[in-house]
C-alpha cells in the first residue's frame, strides 16, 4: 500500500507517518534532506532522536525511485519537498523524475509512506523561485495523491483522510 | 446549486471544478484574470489547454454578478482571489460588491462553481497591503461560503466536503 | 470539555469559537492580545463589537494557566498565536509555559475553548525568527490538540472535526 501523508510545518506529519511504518513492525527511513546549516541539521537530529532500532537509515537526496526498487522492508520517504529541492538545485526535469518516482510507486511490492509538506496555502510568495517552488511542490503532490491508495492530510498531529 | 471550490495554489481546485460543470455538459468559463505579465499568461494557457469545446470563454475581471445574470449555462468564476486583486486595484467597495455577488448567486437560475484560494494560513505577511488582501480574501470565502449550497476544500487534487 | 479550534486568518474560526460559548449561555472572553498599533485595534475593537452581554472580558496576554484556575465559568482563550508572540518576545521558556497551560486545562472544571492559528502551510518564510515562530506554533497546536477533547478545524466558516 501506498501512503502520503501531508501537512504544514510542524503539522506532526512526520511522526504520523513514522508510526505507520512502526506499526508494521519497522524498516527503512529514507531521508531526502542535505544538511546545509546548523538549522537544518538541528532539525535533522530531532527527527533521528525520535526513531529507534526499528529503522534502517538511508541519505538520498534525490534517486528515490532508486531505493524503491532495490530494498524490500516497509519504507518512508521524508520528504518530497526536500526532494524537489534537491531537484530544482540540480536543474533537473521535474516532470520526469516525477514519473520515474510514480513508476516505482506501482511497481513496489513493500508499502511505502511518503512525507510532503503543503506550501499553497499563503500569500502568493514576492520572489519568483519560491512562486515556482510551490507551483512544482503543488503539482508534485497532486501526481503523487493519484497514484498513492490513501492520502492523509496531518494538521496539529491529528489525520484527515482524504483518500482511501 | 452553488458550489464553492476552495483551495491552495496548484491544489487541483480548478481542474475540480471544471469536472463539475463538464459533468453536466460544458458551461460558460467566466475568467476573472487580467493577463498582466508573462508568468500570467502562462498560467492562464495552462488553463485553456486543459478546457476544451463543452466551454464558451467571458473574460470579466470586475462583474461577475452580470455574467450571472445574463447566463443560463452552467457557470464556473476563476477565481474570487484574482477578482479581488482586481476590485482592489479599482479601489472599490469590496462588502458592496461581495453583496451583489451573493445576491445575483441566489437568484441564479443555473448552476455555478466559484474557485477561490485559501491563503491565510501560512505566517502573517510582512506587508500592509498583503495583511489586506488576505483579510478581504477570507471574508469573501466566508461570505461566500454562506450562500453556497456546497463548499468543497481541494488539497492534491482531491476534495474534502466541508458543506453541503 | 476542552475544545481548540484551528483555522488561518479571517477563516471564521473566532466566530465560531465564540458561538460554542453562546451556546452554553455566555463566559469568560479571555484575549491574549496586545494593542500595539492601529492595526490591531482596530481587529479588537471587531471582535469587541461581537462579543455582546454574555461575556465577561479579562485581559491577559500571558498567564492563561492562572485564569483557568481561578475562574469557572466556561472560558474562550483567544488566541494561542499571540500568546506565543507574547511569550516569544518575553523569551520565556515555550515549553514550560504549554505545559502548564496543558496541566491547567486537564485538571479545568469548567468548558474551555482555545482558538489557534495554523500558519504552516505557506512557503517557508525567509526570516528566522519567522520560521522559528512557525515551528512553535505548531508545537504548540500539537501538543493542545493531544491535551483537547475536541479539535475542530475551520475554513470558510465551515467545521471539520479533527477529533472528537
Amino acid at each position: 500500500m501506498i501512503t502520503l501523508v501531508l501537512g504544514g510545518a510542524r503539522s506532526g506529519k512526520s511522526a504520523y507517518a513514522e508510526k505507520i511504518i512502526e506499526d508494521l513492525g519497522g524498516g527503512t527511513y529514507l531521508a531526502t534532506s542535505r544538511v546545509w546549516d546548523a538549522e537544518m541539521a538541528e532539525r535533522v537530529q530531532i527527527h533521528q532522536a525520535r526513531r529507534n532500532d526499528l529503522w534502517h537509515t538511508i541519505e538520498e537526496p534525490v534517486a528515490i525511485h532508486d531505493i524503491i526498487a532495490n530494498t524490500d522492508k516497509p519504507l518512508l520517504a521524508d520528504c518530497l519537498t526536500l526532494w524537489l529541492s534537491n531537484l530544482m538545485e540540480m536543474e533537473a526535469d521535474i516532470d520526469q523524475e516525477t514519473e520515474q518516482l510514480c513508476r516505482a510507486l506501482k511497481m513496489a511490492k513493500q508499502d511505502i509512506v511518503l512525507v510532503s509538506n503543503e506550501v499553497g496555502l499563503g500569500i502568493v510568495p514576492d520572489n519568483a523561485l519560491a512562486r515556482k517552488f510551490r507551483d512544482l511542490a503543488g503539482k508534485i503532490n497532486q501526481t503523487v495523491a493519484q497514484t498513492a491508495d490513501r492520502v492523509i492530510f496531518v494538521a496539529a498531529g491529528l489525520p484527515l483522510i482524504m483518500k482511501e
